[in-house]
């Protein structure tokens, strides 16, 4: 099979283009490109070029406008600031806000960027890494669609609600992670139902509230969430605090609207910012020297620190290029080629 | 067997005297009390008068104040509220810090309120519901001791780091949930390890690192996070947000100050409070009445909010009284009679 290598760039160019032939505009092609590239970089697939179709299906359906341009609004002395997508992709509305978001927690300790009326369909450590290039900890939520059931219930109602978070680190990437808070992420379930394997035990139930492990039950079913009953409420909360607290949409009002989990979700999405320096002030001991050391500790102990095959990965791909498969390169052509045509 | 049963204001007073006759000034008194009695009064026990041993053990090693006066730190400006405990017990300083921080939240949307220097030996739920009393959601954390091995680790390092979260209700108590991203709560072994029970598999190692269903080895060994790599990640995010970033102790370093898990542990503790109206303002629908909703659906399908028993026994409590077993009662009557001396 043939392999082609691209660099970093060259790869953004090309998916660039093809989000512009698929009439969205430069900032949100530009926006929801960076991320796309970045699955690849760190051979995150399930983030990767893959997710190009549900996103185009999203424009093609009329749920996310191309064209969006976000807007900021500002708030005076408070510590939220808001970006409204303006039915746009969450990442083009996160690249306006992030700078605000900084200089507030820089100056309050402590901000929020809110984003509203969003179509989100990236992981969250890309906007994690951004936050802690400011010298930022970061802790990131937004839910998803109705896809989980809470534990001890039979039916979807929670989303799989990533959860994320990040300190910023000197001279090597951040501490990151970034979890569904389901047992699985629904990009998981779908790779297992493509590859034809059946899910390992725990992950679902079918849609009679019995467990499973058929991908394809489990998607027309309920995925179940992670660690039981604390996992459980993770999910609630970030159901209250990034959907109804920011006055956005919750899981199973993302399912109404859209009618489809083939779709890429609409909600908002709540990034939380705190500037150690501020918290650190007038104690002793310099908090990132501090968290070397219990870094150091959990490395030491034969623990992994997580997101290390990501930045292995990255490392690689910005010496050797990113490889795709002969197959890709053709999902790329034709995207490029034919625009929403290509979307069935 | 006798039982006794007391109003919560008459086992306030009772509890209160204990503290008191064991040199605690009133503030420090009073502020315990009142989290020991809402454990007994909430069916709680784990956090009842079960626990005052070991706080007036610690009393008795020198490594909490029981004289101290909590000193409120003020930032113009800043959205982080700072109460130094003095080195008393963290529920003092919440007490002087809790309206502040709600001040601050409704006046920047959120805010955090940070407690250092503290002894801490109480659950995070009485802080929660605190807040919420404030119209407010809250989610708490701290340290604890280093009795968990991060996944894929061996030793202790990270504490049973407890996670807490709570959205105000109207007319009905909140939505909170406090949860150890332990699988077990320490104080859950040492229920076990008391009633000569074995533990769920799954729930510890033993000092060489290997699973135990042993209480007493696993008190030896390590715990386990509960949800594998991801609450041990959330574990870690604790370390760093609510001992590193905030300038006080991290687990293994409480460990080191306490040199005994027998103690109650020394540390901060980081309360976050957000603000609905604020977050909400200018976007369609009531927050508060669009939870409602959220919970209706989870309770709908059979599932259960959390803290539920424990808001069922308050009820009974307030109506029939906490009955106490003779056991109990000349526990409490010996360490009113003796104090300090009661502890061996």
């Amino acid at each position: 099979m043939t392999e082609t290598t691209l660099t970093v760039a060259q790869l953004t160019d090309r998916v660039t283009a093809v989000f512009q032939k698929a009439s969205l505009n430069p900032q949100q092609a530009e926006a929801v490109t960076e991320v796309i590239v970045a699955g690849e970089r760190d051979a995150c697939k399930s983030h990767g070029i893959f997710r190009i179709e549900g996103a185009l299906r999203t424009v093609k359906a009329g749920k996310v406008q191309p064209q969006a341009v976000p807007e900021l609004v500002q708030q005076e002395a408070s510590a939220i600031v808001r970006v409204n997508a303006k039915g746009g992709f969450a990442n083009a509305a996160f690249a306006l806000g992030l700078p605000v978001l900084a200089e507030r927690a820089r100056t309050h300790g402590l901000a929020a960027l809110v984003i509203n009326d969003c179509t989100h369909f990236s992981a969250l450590w890309p906007e994690v890494e951004a936050v802690t290039a400011h010298g930022l900890a970061a802790m990131v939520m937004c839910p998803s669609y109705a896809t989980v059931a809470p534990t001890g219930g039979n039916k979807p109602l929670l989303g799989t609600n990533p959860f994320a978070f990040g300190w910023p680190r000197q001279d090597q990437p951040p501490y990151v992670f970034d979890f569904a808070t389901s047992v699985a992420a629904r990009g998981e379930i779908e790779l297992h139902r493509r590859a034809g394997k059946p899910l390992p035990e725990g992950w679902a139930l079918d849609a009679g509230g019995n467990a499973t492990t058929e991908p394809e039950a489990a998607l027309g079913g309920a995925m179940l969430p992670f660690g039981g009953h604390k996992g459980s409420a993770i999910g609630t909360m970030i159901e209250l605090l990034a959907g109804i607290m920011i006055g956005d949409l919750t899981s199973p009002e993302v399912l109404d609207f859209l009618g489809s989990t083939a779709l890429s979700p609409k909600h908002g999405e709540l990034i939380i910012a705190f500037s150690p320096e501020a918290f650190a002030a007038g104690r002793a001991g310099d908090p990132f020297a501090r968290a070397e050391v219990l870094f150091d500790a959990i490395v030491g102990q034969g623990a992994r620190l997580p997101s290390q095959r990501r930045f292995a990965a990255r490392a690689k791909s910005d010496v050797q290029g990113i490889v795709l498969s002969e197959a890709e390169i053709v999902y790329l052509d034709r995207l490029l080629a034919e625009g929403l045509d290509a979307i069935g």
